[in-house]
């Protein structure tokens, strides 16, 4: 098992264990070996330490993991509690915890959710820091990746291992599992307009998340690819949640000449579509088709009409996040990116019988 | 601070420090300050003592406050996740662990969310006893409460400061807080016998938990006052999900002379109940007059008809639960225990116009 070496953080400016030795009052040797992990150190002792190293801009050189391995068998998952959507609840991570927590607990380790509210603080990643300062895990699921995502690079720097749901530019090369939002958007559009339609209006999130560009794109490109105009008024942003999905079906629907068809980039903003539709006496379906998005709930085959939509298998997507950090505690993984089809289901709600 | 002292664990047999130090060949000295949570003590050492003394049966004597008072500065949330249940989301839970947060930040505490999936291993207890053997938490949430219940009599006996989210007869002296599920059954069924209904259904769950119980009893109550029989073919027992709904309500349904009034637990059920409706070409409000019970999400209100159900303000609930265990933690509360009454917001699903 390699050691790990510390090096300064690059924007925390240089310092040394000299430094931090002199700060704390105590030997070279004890903050050495409370750096390294070592048993023979006072707990108390390690916890200023390690403190003290964060505060100077002191990380582990890569070995994280090593440092690491074994320290506590639990992997977190950080945990944003987006507002507008948390009384809706998210089916998605509940199901994926579930595939996560089963192949964890096979093998000794636990998942730990950690709820994390990045906007109640002047630092973002203020609960992160707590996270890895205090070594509360092992290795971290890191869901909502933004485009650019500081809490990415943070992980990188210090070291500790992690997978990223969803791509990011930030991070360097680590392991990440993306759901193919571009193809599932292209092809919701293809099929809409191989079924006749050519107004076809799209509701995505407000938010910046990198799910919402490849959404967008892909419906951008089936446009383009049967020679429609891309038209800014047929695109509605909001909150992904049935009154999320009121607020953009009221204002699509009043685009005149009137869309025929709407997608929505979750089948969460469908109920609030079909309300709006029941509203202004259009049948669903017949009227306006509507195709769901990702994912496919419980709920949505209870819909009337029943809702076609993108299904998910988020058990197994919880169950390989899993796995790659377990591969990667083994030394095994290399950094690799995968990038998951979604498949439609189709139902009624797009559907001119 | 009073320091903990230790008492053999009553169904574990008798054993004692001397035998703890003999068996991992230690001093007694050793052993006591590991127990005692002394800093001068080899965190490896203080590991092998706590899971020896674990497994002898050795748990500390009432004092798991003291003992643990800021060690990890987490509050833990042990959450089952149930099956059938998952893959349709938690929005009660979702916007708890938000207000919990909240408190818990503002006091330096963090929330850890603790997945556990009781049925797949021998022990129901197994990921229970990681979290308090490794003390991975200085408190624990601990929702879902049975009539008769294993986990909270545990955390009584190691003396760990917890919250319970429903009443049981486990667990001694606690604090807890409950939603008053029994008024409301109560209440929904005397609005249904005040507007005319003489033949009122109810969806409950087909589970062990508290809740199910209290809103039935709610539910004959009514039913008793108005002098009406209480006739086992107009309950239905469930999942509490949409497909849940739809089971119960074409079984329901079925039932001759029909009942003119359906109340179900939870509002997840509505959209399964509105289905079978819609499938028999009954007119929910007009026809079947529809309650949707404990809670309120925002989807209800998009429903076509928007759905009467019941309203909780679960970020408050998330609140209160983490001030209970702060104030636990500064030795200032009772084991009291609060019940929260549930008020019904009306809309058009039980209306007759």
């Amino acid at each position: 098992m390699k050691k790990p070496s510390l090096i300064p953080h690059a924007q925390a400016g240089a310092s040394g264990i000299r430094d931090l030795a002199a700060r704390l009052g105590i030997s070279i040797g004890t903050v050495s070996r409370a750096l390294n992990d070592k048993p023979d150190v006072n707990p108390e002792t390690r916890k200023r330490v390690i403190a003290a190293a964060s505060e100077l801009g002191y990380v582990p050189q890569q070995s994280g993991r090593s440092l690491r391995k074994g320290a506590t068998h639990n992997i977190g998952l950080l945990w944003e509690i987006p507002e507008g959507r948390a009384a809706y609840g998210e089916p998605f991570f509940l199901s994926l915890f579930g595939g996560t927590q089963q192949v964890l607990s096979a093998r000794g380790y636990d998942l730990v959710i950690m709820p994390d509210q990045p906007g109640a603080t002047a630092d973002p990643l203020a609960r992160l820091r707590r996270i890895i300062q205090q070594r509360q895990v092992d290795a971290l699921i890191l869901p909502w990746t933004r485009t650019m995502d500081p809490r990415l690079d943070y992980l990188a720097e210090v070291g500790i291992p992690f997978v990223a749901l969803g791509r990011s530019r930030s991070g360097g090369p680590h392991p990440w599992i993306d759901l193919d939002f571009e193809q599932a958007g292209e092809f919701a559009t293809a099929r809409f307009i191989a079924a006749g339609h050519r107004r076809i209006a799209i509701a995505i999130p407000a938010d910046s998340l990198m799910q919402k560009r490849f959404f967008l794109a892909g419906y951008r490109r089936a446009l383009k690819a049967a020679g429609l105009p891309f038209e800014r008024a047929l695109v509605a942003e909001g909150h992904v949640t049935p009154a999320g999905g009121y607020a953009a079906a009221t204002r699509l629907l009043d685009v005149i000449p009137r869309p025929t068809a709407m997608l929505a980039i979750d089948s969460s903003m469908a109920v609030g579509i079909y309300r709006r539709l029941a509203e202004l006496g259009l049948s669903c379906g017949q009227d306006v088709a509507v195709i769901g998005g990702v994912h496919d709930t419980p709920m949505t085959e209870f819909l009337v009409p029943a809702l076609t939509c993108f299904s998910l298998d988020t058990v197994a997507l919880g169950r390989r996040l899993a796995e790659i950090l377990l591969a990667r505690l083994d030394s095994k993984a290399n950094p690799a990116g995968e990038l998951w089809p979604i498949v439609l289901v189709e139902r009624q709600s797009d559907r001119i019988d």
